[in-house]
């Protein structure tokens, strides 16, 4: 049963692959619209290709070291627990998660004028093309993840055993590293990719729109191009990375703490050779492949159809289906009755552990959509303070955030105390691979979002008619919706992780309690605590620097080149309906097409992004080596909790602020009410909610969801050097 | 001995109050001014009683209703623990700390316009009188501090006796009242105080300098006294509340701490009865006081003289005295060598932990200065970013704030390591109580801020003499220099005290041990670390609505008051400089004089803090009450973890970002250099700065300060419900 399951796991995994290859070559295979588009689509997709080559050379020089000192250190080290062939796991999880990455940026972007083109003739194609490319992500991730967890958990049992719980620690131990290793590549890919979405687009905006007055994605914009790159980056890459992290971490850490049940009354022995709790967690993320690949058949919408309901439709199949084959593997695997320290459990509470977590990532999802969608309370308070000017919009839209976080927080530990009441410490890890398992269709309703955006702007450059931007808007609209959905997800699933990691933490630490109370932990949570501010200010003025240069570069072409020049100021005298223009106009304004230089633009955002992305990942990395090394495993677990308390809040707080300005900022694009009098696009209120949109920005984009990535790593890089703390 | 030390610490606090009382008919002796300026000077203080008057009656409620509740349910509580006259300690400690800020605030209101009217002669004079203000304030707050501490231990004392830990236990338990009491005023004073403050300074910067154009300060801004008057309300009412709490809290927090030193080998016995360790924070607070009124003396400085130079002198004087006197207390209470749980210490590891304490203090408030001081490093960062406008000066400052986090927290976290290693938990108690010690002269110099920003605007309603104003300027220069230290004090003492009173918690509820691992704990912590984001959205909203309210009647004032209106058009033609009018001008404008209804502005803001302070105020109350009976604590002490981390985190990021923008707004007006051109007021730039700061203020004012209540409000309610958790 233990070597069929050994088999099943990456068997599934290459199943993903294969729906994956299906769909990426049927998008493939799709119109690519006219030349226009086409020359558009290329330089999206070279800028987004020349990101992930320049990324990747300097991540390679760090996976390189990383994994000598990872081998190296587990080669003198002389305990037990620990095996050189750590770096092996690490330089694969590595690749992996880079490999996800390149495969969902490149897809998305084919996919993206091809979503254009199709939605030139119908909103069902264009939503199926959208939704297959989102896909295409979504089923490499969990893919890549369970193909390579599972092909190395089978490796290293076979190397060193799973006879006893020390074995089994060692191998779980060693598979850390492709934990880590994913964790670095994803970390590096939110903060690159945050940077550089972030620059392009507030460096677009600063000149384009409020400098010059041209609108957004107008082929007159240098930095329109980069913008768009951006989205691929940021949003695609950055949040499949970002998921495959938690995907992986969150299954490791729940096989580490299942390590400690083999020895259990019901589960020693048996059918599993006491490997049942061990197994679950790939078992029902083998599970969540096969619901998540029926799910995405059921996405289909008619011409007059409502997408969400499509995509909801899609994500339920899903769901029901995964917690139908759950409630069978949690029936074959975990005994019915059975105790953990005294506690007496029932088979069942793991499956209502289950339930939670994925109930929990849901219900903090739709929170966040309350707190930032468009027309609701919160946003409509933003709206209503912009009368006042840019401050009172931006004192809103931090309170919005900081309230923000008070719902998803209680939701948080209801599905922490609840699952550790059915089914202890393993319930809490198993809650979060529930939480976890569906990424397949989360993660394709999530990429979904920025393909979407990406159409829009290609329609918009490519000057086609408007019933084709009104459909691709109609998509976006959805795509926002999902997108802070996704993102609640993406940080619920992180607490979750990094607390799965941080219990995985203790148990190869071989420590039982943190104390606060302890000076040391004290002094360990302050300064975890402190970590995300910092390295949201990082990453703020790594923004900030990244698209000053861009804003330099912008205003240098809006005066050197003679024939963007001219363009502007006709734009500027005759506004931006080109219909209305005079012959001369027309022509001053038609001799400027192409003429931008976006090649330079991209490649600013590119050197900015990988300049800036070293020092907070190096920070992220360190820290827990010198706390835990310099203090002790204890007060590295106060450091633990800090960055954790705190950077979901943060992170929350960001994310949340950021959606609730943007949106507020669409409201008034599309005629925003505030006491009976509608303000339009171009009206001062607008204009303070644009400085809160551009605010707003690096929070929702940079700061805010790399913390996801830090509270993981840390916790990972915890569990890696644990061994060595013992 | 002891008997000596019991009747000693009254008397000490009462000699603080002789001083006090001197100081204070002092200023009332000085020559109040002209007519016009005892007017403004009248309507100030008058808004300042208004307001007070207001929330103490409120106030006074919910001291009955609590008392009744706490003596009730101590009463009915069979445990030993605990007695009903905790409710009389309780109503004892909100009398001294509504007392001090009634003092406090009465005097202050008194020097503004004589430090003013001392102005117009001399600087030293004007510095002297400022200063003598911020004194009577610093001092009533310690003696009152003392004062009621020493009365009601003497009191419990004879009453429960002090032979046995338990015993003494008892008298500390019922003497937490008076900090829960001085708390609970605090915590309304701060918030009430802060939204209070703001509401009338972004009304009147809002309507009154973006809007209409007029200066800040100028007399036909109606919001302009209710400005002042928040000065007052915030800064030194509010100030005092907030170090009167921590003074009381590190106090008896380290007072229960020591009580677990009684029956060791060198305390037992003698000459202290054992209570060496619990005498000796009364007895430093006491030589700290003797400290701070010899300092004040030495606070002196001469025409052309440097004030900052003078307060220094002042603070470092009552430092070194301090440290002498302390030196002699360390050595007559404490035995040369003692053990406590098989761990050996030496009588100076306390010396070297009150060192540390002090040393923190100080070096947290030199770090804010240099985040938030004019023409530093980040400063100017801030300022640069102004060039593209109000968005990226935003993100700068957020960066700035979150940035400012880092160094403060590491020397927080030395602070803690260090004096636990030195002297054990007790060492990081009377760290605090080192780092506290000096509150007499540390606020005196804190209020003195207030008080000359107050004199300026004096002067400037009053129409004086250029110099005049120069000379309040200089002084007011350095009261934000001043200001900025003060709040980093006040935060790094919020944050010790704190874990003072949260190490007394578990000594009362006799746990040992929180354990982070523990899911009910994680929760606790996360829930805690959630509250300081919702109490900061709670008042950043509140300050929001306020602000609102006041814009609107400020703007219908212009509308409605045809001499305001006419003014207003005056000066919008013809600038700001009265010199350059002509006759027929002139005249519109002398007509305006007095005509706006600053007391309609004034119960504006009185009403609305009073409405808004309610609701943050009982979650913080009521929070740990919830948490500590339902889920234990346990549970309770890991809401403390997270409210302290995150809350301290929160404060500085807040209060720091609030400052930076604060003074890169300053630098503007007086000449800002970006890239070698020279940015002035009313320039882009400037105007871009403006933004942040009315963005900063309620960071700075309301919501940051307040969270330094919350942290240490929080640990207090639990260490009063903490016998009932046994």
């Amino acid at each position: 049963m233990v070597s069929t399951i050994l088999l099943a796991v990456p068997v599934l995994g290459i199943l993903a692959l294969i729906f994956m290859f299906i769909k990426s070559a049927g998008v493939s295979k799709l119109d690519p619209g006219n030349e226009l588009m086409q020359r558009i689509g290329k330089n999206i997709a070279d800028g987004a290709m020349a990101f992930l080559k320049a990324e990747y050379k300097v991540l390679a020089i760090f996976v390189v070291c990383v994994a000598a000192i990872l081998g190296l250190s587990a080669a003198l080290d002389s305990s037990e627990g620990t095996h050189w062939m750590i770096s092996v796991s690490f330089i694969i999880g590595a690749i992996c998660s880079a490999l996800a990455g390149f495969i969902g940026m490149n897809v998305a972007t084919k996919a993206n004028i091809r979503t254009t083109q199709a939605a030139r003739t119908s909103l069902g194609k264009a939503l199926g093309v959208a939704f297959d490319g989102g896909a295409v992500m979504g089923l490499g991730v969990v893919g890549l993840g369970l193909l390579g967890l599972g092909l190395l958990f089978f490796l290293f049992s076979n190397q060193f055993g799973m006879g006893t719980e020390e074995e089994v620690l060692k191998v779980l131990s060693v598979l850390t590293g492709f934990s880590f290793g994913a964790s670095s590549i994803a970390l590096f890919a939110r903060v690159g990719g945050g940077i550089y979405t972030k620059a392009a687009d507030v460096g677009a905006d600063l000149v384009g729109k409020v400098e010059a007055g041209i609108p957004e994605d107008h082929p007159l914009n240098p930095a329109t191009i980069a913008d768009n790159v951006g989205d691929n980056v940021g949003d695609v890459a950055g949040m499949g990375a970002d998921l495959f992290e938690s995907y992986v971490g969150s299954i490791i850490g729940t096989m580490v703490i299942g390590a400690g049940y083999m020895t259990i009354t019901g589960f020693a022995g048996g059918e599993f050779s006491g490997l049942g709790a061990v197994l679950l967690p790939l078992v029902i993320a083998g599970i969540g492949i096969v619901a998540s690949i029926i799910g995405t058949f059921f996405v289909r919408v008619k011409e007059g159809g409502d997408p969400q309901k499509a995509l909801n439709t899609g994500e339920l199949i899903a769901a029901v289906l995964f917690l139908a084959g759950t409630a069978g593997a949690v029936y074959t695997m975990i005994p019915a009755e059975y105790a953990v320290e005294g506690i007496g459990y029932t088979r069942w509470g793991v499956l209502y552990a289950i339930i939670l977590g994925l109930a929990g990532g849901l219900g903090i999802g739709y929170i966040t959509e309350y707190y930032t969608g468009t027309g609701t309370k919160p946003v409509q308070g933003i709206v209503d303070q912009s009368l006042t000017g840019a401050a009172t919009n931006l004192i809103a839209g931090l309170a919005v955030g900081m309230r923000s976080t008070a719902y998803p927080i209680i939701v948080l530990c209801i599905a922490i105390m609840g699952s550790y009441y059915f089914a202890g410490l393993y319930g809490i890890g198993i809650a979060a691979v529930g939480m976890l398992a569906n990424t397949g269709i989360q993660l394709a309703i999530d990429a979904y979002g920025p393909i979407c955006d990406n159409a829009g702007g290609i329609a918009e450059m490519a000057g086609l008619p408007k019933e084709v931007r009104e459909r691709t808007d109609q998509l976006d609209a959805v795509g926002n919706t999902t997108a802070a959905i996704g993102k609640g997800f993406a940080i619920g699933s992180a607490a979750l992780t990094a607390l799965v990691l941080f219990a995985a933490f203790m148990t190869t630490a071989q420590i039982t309690t943190i104390d606060i109370a302890n000076p040391y932990v004290t002094a360990g949570l302050f300064l975890g605590a402190m970590l995300p501010f910092l390295f949201s200010a990082f990453s703020m003025e790594a923004v900030g620097r990244a698209a000053n240069d861009m804003i330099q570069e912008v205003r240098r072409q809006f005066n050197d080149i003679p024939e963007l020049k001219a363009a502007l100021e006709v734009m500027r005298r005759e506004g931006h309906d080109t219909s209305k223009y005079s012959a001369a106009d027309l022509a001053t304004f038609n001799a400027a097409d192409g003429k931008a230089d976006y090649e330079k633009c991209v490649e600013i955002s590119t050197q900015a992004s990988i300049r800036e992305m070293v020092m907070p990942g190096l920070i992220a990395v360190i820290t827990p080596v010198v706390v835990g090394f310099a203090g002790g495993a204890e007060m590295l677990g106060g450091l633990l909790a800090g960055v954790t308390s705190a950077g979901v809040m943060m992170a929350i707080f960001q994310s949340n602020a950021g959606g609730a300005w943007d949106n507020a900022k669409k409201m008034f694009e599309e005629g925003a009410s505030v006491q009976g009098t509608i303000y339009h696009k171009g009206s001062e209120p607008h204009k303070a909610a644009v400085v809160g949109d551009t605010v707003g920005d690096p929070f929702k984009d940079t700061s805010g969801p790399s913390l996801n990535i830090l509270l993981k790593l840390m916790a990972v890089v915890s569990l890696v050097i644990a061994p060595f703390l013992v």
